[in-house]
């Protein structure tokens, strides 16, 4: 497998100024911003586990039954797990198989860098159909999340005082704000939580705020990792010229793997009672390849 | 829901000296053994993570298509995971869903403990039609997991010289010379982690070696939260009267999670390297609950 | 794979009276009732094709996505069918998968006469753990019905005044009436279609009228190959020492398949205006073996 | 919804001669050549049913289990029907659930109209978007079908010597002289079943025979409803620059509608037998909306 040639982003109607890393790491890499979660940045983080108190970041899912009818209630709104009680004929044992909508709005998962494209192009400029094929992904899948990711996550409490405002667009003063509010500062290779006060859900009366393209821009110059949020791409987009700054540009042209719809009311009052807003952070999703994303658990070990 | 009248141990076939605790955390208890992991187990477990060096003890999966035919190639052997890729319209995006086999011997999986019963009843001696419906696990599903499993793990490495004999008994003896060999002491809380130099593989010409009732005792009297191997019960059983010593006592009437099939040569090789044979554990499956199981991708961190 | 002994009806519970085909076509037999479409029953049906105007027995089945989330809208009530659209790279072609769930209350489907038991049997009185394994039906799956299923069809529109009043029990009286209005006579191996004027809906404000045991007793006596219902059986049961006549005893001891939950208004309206209530029954599952049961449209061709 | 502006065809790189009915039953025809069964066409297949006789065309399918793992054998090739036994509790029942790849190559089934795309259109000349969603198909789906297929098939039999040679093109000649050896003549409104006497299997030694462009016209011009074949397209293509014929001219431009890799061997001894190649063909599949094909049992009744 040659690699494609590369559109150069100077090119493209996006303008030449976008922040990219397709020239950064090589032709064939997966990683993306996880390149920066050096051994310094790994052992920073392994530095935040004290005492092991353990909050997860994950969004309970209450399967529903893959089959209605006689033997199970009907559904009302699909969850993104559904479940199937197995029949085990007379073993002393139970057993199920799960079907798992791996993008869904109410999941914590982790996006593959194959999930977004930009002009026919995967990161870091490979063409999409040598990418996704109907028989799974080939480059820049799950697989690249295989050893799990360690590092040092730090949490921008941005609800501190509420919920964000509808609409509202998260820009660098906003997390330069959280910092001095909060006495941390993010190093190259932390992954960055974001917490907006939001739920997803899709509601025209109450606009999503969402990250700006200013703000990913921010991540880039610090070196961001990876980025957890409740929230991330405002809906509608904040910006129709640059629509979901976190799904169509720091995800396919900066490689940054996104966590979507965290759960992160239980981090916030933690971080607040130690008055400590750096952790462990480790995410282990099942070690599957080939997927273009996957339910997580995040946890934060302080 | 109320508490149904238990079983008494004693009143069984099994003899009244099977090691319980059934009668130790109350009747509505879905923790099992991991009630042992106390503040104290997990700032053990917290101290272990210095350079944040991180190993995965799960086996890769390669998901099949969910679908063969003119889209994909036919498969060969099933994998724990089926893939379908999913059609976005013009979106430029890629997705999927993936229907999972919880229970699948060579998939990395955390079983809940309503799994497997005994006599009839679920841990902590709650009937099984009450705990296991159509619809899913009421009680002791994969829920008990949200918050993931953070605690020190210890590594004994039976297969230090090499893969164990065919059809080996496991017992204390073995964990106690591991013990000493490696110059490391399991300590209450703690998740243990026993290689047996295997992977699970039906083979009736070798018998598979396996953890004997004996080492379930001493896991008892030791304190051992978390059971994973790489392999854990033989096969064919060491003994035909008490089958699944870990599947059909530890983790019934113990309330012993287990992890099966879990991949150790990494983890072996890196606590030679460094002559330490303890870690930060960490396991954070999905946080989806009424599951009977689960795929996790546990991570050592040094 | 021998035959079990077969359990005496007259020991069991039931009384020694209930109709049985047990002992009629061996004890290897798949067919039950289908035994009955004779060469020349075959005929009769064939002589019914005239015009060929053709009417379908089968609800229509709008499925629901597999998938909710960003691709597709949230579910309120799942489907008896579940779909998702397939990737299928850059192919000028669209293709899908389907989940069915083969019984499903609303959906027109055959049962095997796998799908019922008694007293531990499948008919013709073979043992369940033989018949119905984890792996698929061994012994009366919908594999009896790989050639399809032609026959003359009768209809008896009890509904012709109206929907019958909840929780009528219909009875040999009821078809008898029918075959006199309607000057017509049901004959042996002729299919036997029923319209109540219902849809199934679990609702305790209206008891679902159903079939008695008399008319099973007199179904028995006719020789009714098959039967088809907009309902079948009462709920809650007419007699509660004899649940369900039609699964319960039909299905399992008589050896007769059943159609669930066909559509019958366009049928009654046609057989009205051509004062005809005879036609050609052709049902035509996909040729898929193992099953307990399968979706059909059955076609009533004039 | 409204009609798109249709692709002039003359304008097309097909050249301006390719058999269309795009213009033929109205923008919105779901039909196509189903439209040629008229009342007529109807009758003379209803007076074909004589004896009651049934064929059924299509081959068996042995579904493979859901799941692989500790309660089901493993897979060596992924059946068309993946089958799921459900549990049920104690219920003296059993159901199951099915997974069914709608196109599969050794699966005999019912393409929808929209199941593949011309230039970018779905027959008879609407946008691909508008009819082809993530949530299903909204025109041109498996919907048409619903009612069933009934009309008067026609067996060219054109293995009556054995099997066509590899990468043998059939063409007008082929079926005129089916019709000369046979003594019949197809009208306007049959159904034609065409026999190579092969089964589809890629294997780059033996050359799939196909049907030819010229085929194609001819069906065309005689009005063919509905065409069902052990085989369909040739594979390689017989001319590169025409590939398909039939998936890709005669399903989107003409609108017929395709059964694929019916079974033709025991109908084509009873025609030999009864020296009829005449018959009513009968087609119903699941009154499933919303696919873009369906799994089919197509009944021959003499």
């Amino acid at each position: 497998m040659t690699t494609a040639p590369k559109t150069p982003l100077t090119a493209t109607a996006d303008g030449p100024d976008l922040p990219s890393n397709w020239d950064r790491w090589g032709a064939d890499d997966e990683l993306g911003t996880l390149n920066l979660i050096t051994d310094e940045a790994r052992a920073r983080g392994a530095a935040q586990a004290r005492t092991g108190r353990t909050v997860s970041l994950a969004q309970p899912i209450h399967p529903t039954p893959l089959v209605s009818g006689p033997f199970a209630p009907a559904v009302r709104e699909l969850s993104p797990v559904q479940q199937l009680m197995q029949y085990c004929g007379n073993a002393p044992a139970s057993a199920d198989v799960m079907l798992v909508t791996n993008h869904h709005a109410r999941s914590t998962h982790l996006d593959a860098l194959s999930h977004q494209f930009r002009d026919g192009w995967v990161y870091p400029g490979r063409p999409v159909a040598e990418c996704v094929t109907p028989a799974g992904v080939r480059h820049a899948s799950t697989g690249a999340f295989a050893a799990g990711i360690t590092t040092r996550g730090v949490l921008f409490d941005l609800a501190h005082d509420g919920p964000l405002p509808p609409g509202h667009p998260v820009t660098s003063q906003d997390f330069e704000a959280a910092e001095a509010r909060q006495d941390v500062r993010l190093e190259p290779g932390d992954a960055l939580v974001v917490r907006f006060g939001w739920v997803h859900d899709i509601d025209p009366e109450r606009p999503l705020p969402g990250i700006s393209l200013d703000a990913v821009r921010w991540m880039h110059e610090r070196g961001v990792s990876l980025y957890a949020g409740d929230l991330a791409d405002a809906h509608p987009p904040l910006d129709p010229a640059v629509p979901g700054p976190m799904h169509r540009i720091a995800l396919p042209l900066l490689g940054m793997p996104l966590i979507d719809a965290v759960a992160l009311d239980e981090l916030a009052a933690v971080c607040a009672e130690l008055n400590r807003y750096t952790f462990l952070l480790t995410v282990a999703p099942p070690r599957i390849h080939g997927l273009t994303g996957v339910p997580v658990n995040p946890l934060a070990i302080f």
